[in-house]
């Protein structure tokens, strides 16, 4: 059979990458596929490092002039971001081409865009790569899980985020200190609140979640809260509870409607998502048949998300003349049974926390918070004091059973009106991974 | 689109538990597929339970008449072992008729007839639920990692012997009592050797290295080790030095040939495997281009294995009337490119090793035991004094740095033949997991 024709756009981390995985391991994937794969045109800002990668391939200037090569079946999407990226891919699918891509951010705020149209152009975009880099959680939740009904998935998918948690817990370090040397290692960007403040891992679990309950995409009802937060002392007391804290996606189909969220979590330091260390992701879905599964590998890099990058070229290459009916859909389900479903508010989530109060060190003084919240009807796991901050000042540490996050809300607004407590008072979310 | 019809042969576990899954969740699946799956025809030994369980699919009582019935269109074979399930599943491929099955003792065994005899006949054989019950593992070799070549497999996937394992570690308690537990819990079979001996783990791995390597399964070559000869002792020392003992499951590809073997093997406490307790199941997988990644989950029960089977029957539902060109390739690579590569002897297997000797408790014994060593290539990487059986004995532990295994076994008889030196030696491989 001939070459499959791939157009690539973009020679950064990820578009240097799938250029040296297709070329190192041309002879392994033609082994599997029984084709090849070659680059045929290839668009950079830099024309010279476009012919030092890809000597073979045609350079296309102008994006838009790629996308309409007879000489390109597939068009990986490379640059990033919202700009020339979705020009380009909304440009190659009105043109027929399929699209490989590994932009999180454009599928995520403008899915409900870009698939529809795909869909009537009889094309496919796929996007293993957007979600937790080389790990197939893509594919594990369109076509591993898909006898399925998905109930909740947990992750664990931002690695700069992952790795500033770890080095504060394993050197009890303080944030700012941490992300300099993140920094410095390059596993943070100059300008880290993309990863640091939650905006990648929400892009990531918006997919994942139309995925999981055949949803369109809906960023912008996703919930993020970051890591900067986040004090070393709540990570010492955590773990001294026998919990760790992670930067988790979340997302959960409950009888009242979806939660999507993105914020610092206490789980129990014996799940194997507690013990995902570094820059290493995982994802943790629970589903109805087959119960827990976990995917771990690295999140970022150029060749681990190069390896997803082309396992979607791969797929798509033994599709290319099929039929369309023989195709995994977009988002995992029919387009004709994607509903919009309601995305919970906060309000409205379930969860259990953990909270951090700063009180006079006093009689009564526990007695008044405990009323508060069994007034707001949360009930308590554990209340510890755990020190004395100066002579008259103490600091609890209190864990709730699961309520509804209002009530939460309402005992801390109670809390902080009480004339024993300083403000404000820390809230974390716990999760026990157990549904 | 019409229905796809399914003709089951076999309603014990997860017969039932694939009938359950198809009625259970038709909604999502058909959400997901958009079309139908129905049993239009199932074989069991009780016409009363196939009556009770598909009440609407016709009660075929020979299996021959089943697979040859003109409204099956997938023949899901679910009795295990290799009598009438062989001689079924080589009859509906000669019929045309495409199969699924989780029997990895046919295919590990027989795969070599039954995977030429599809291609032969265009129909398709698929097997998820076959390796690691509910983890899409196969899915992710044949698939998502399609772009790499892969370096190793290092997998816990017989939860039988993980649960034994567990126990034995976390209650300090003896094989043969926590075997019997596992009895009382329905976790192992009144016949427990195929668990623990290993030999559902060599099926298992065998089909993993055949995926992963493309080369024609070969269970002969497979190394077989179980855990009944373990003793509790061991899993003590083995902690105190920071490593759990797994059953893995190993395959890897070196310059000399494949590594292919199941034996109980110690591992860093720190990598997840080695926190994979009780039943469940996890295989590490290690390729060029996307590292180290993990798939968890759940490697056996009724509705996990039963989630593998329909997945199964949805991927093929969907390329059903498709030209076989569009097929992922049932080893993972084209047919032409199996090809057969030397398995090695287990003589010539590299790894690093924990020895327990006694001996007698006197100057000069530990030094003649490291001559020994030194003496046969083997350099050592700790050498302890674990303790004092009586008056006059000692027990001494070594862990070994990375070496071919002749020269331990040339080791062991040269230590064994020391006038100081109790026999045998226990020796149990170990695995740094980083390659």
């Amino acid at each position: 059979m001939k070459p499959v024709n791939i157009g690539l756009l973009g020679l950064g981390t990820v578009g240097g990458g799938t250029a040296a995985v297709l070329q190192n391991n041309a002879a392994e994937i033609s082994r599997r596929l029984g084709r090849n794969l070659r680059i045929s045109a290839v668009c950079d800002l830099s024309a010279e490092k476009a012919k030092e990668i890809c000597p073979d391939a045609a350079f296309v200037k102008n994006p838009l002039d790629l996308v309409a090569r007879e000489d390109v079946d597939i068009v990986v999407e490379l640059f990033g971001g919202t700009g020339i990226a979705k020009e380009a891919v909304l440009a190659a699918l009105q043109n027929g081409k399929h699209v490989v891509t590994a932009n999180k951010k454009l599928l995520a705020e403008y899915g409900n865009e870009i698939f529809p149209l795909a869909e009537e152009k009889n094309a496919v975009v796929q996007f293993e790569a957007a979600v937790a880099g080389g790990i197939p959680i893509i594919k594990a939740l369109r076509e591993g899980l898909a006898a399925n009904n998905i109930k909740s998935i947990a992750g664990i998918i931002n690695g700069t985020s992952n790795f500033i948690l770890t080095e504060m817990r394993e050197k009890g370090s303080a944030f700012a200190d941490v992300l300099k040397e993140a920094q410095a290692l390059g596993y943070a960007e100059a300008d880290p609140t993309f990863d640091i403040e939650g905006h990648d891992a929400g892009h990531k679990i918006t997919l994942m979640s139309a995925l999981a309950f055949g949803t369109p995409v809906n960023f912008q009802a996703c919930y993020l809260e970051g890591i900067s937060k986040l004090d070393s002392r709540d990570i010492k007391y955590a773990e001294e509870l026998g919990y760790r804290i992670k930067l988790l996606g979340i997302t959960r189909k409950t009888a009242k409607g979806i939660e999507l969220r993105v914020h610092p979590t206490l789980i129990p330091e014996s799940r194997l998502l507690a013990n995902v260390n570094g820059v290493m992701n995982a994802v943790r879905v629970n589903a109805d048949m087959v119960g827990e599964t976990l995917y771990y590998g690295a999140g970022a890099g150029a060749l681990p998300t190069a390896s997803a990058v082309v396992a979607d070229i791969i797929d798509i290459s033994r599709l290319i003349d099929a039929d369309t009916a023989h195709r995994v859909p977009h988002l995992a389900f029919q387009p004709a049974h994607v509903e919009a479903q309601t995305i919970l508010p906060m309000d409205e989530i379930t969860s259990s926390y953990y909270l951090r109060v700063q009180a006079e060190d006093k009689p009564g003084t526990l007695g008044k918070i405990a009323g508060v919240l069994a007034q707001n009807n949360v009930s308590i796991e554990a209340l510890i004091q755990k020190g004395v901050i100066d002579k008259t000042t103490a600091e609890i540490v209190i864990l709730t059973h699961s309520t509804v996050e209002k009530n939460i809300k309402a005992s801390i607004a109670a809390i902080e009106a009480l004339d024993c407590v300083e403000t404000p008072i820390t809230m974390i979310r716990m999760e026990s991974l157990h549904d």
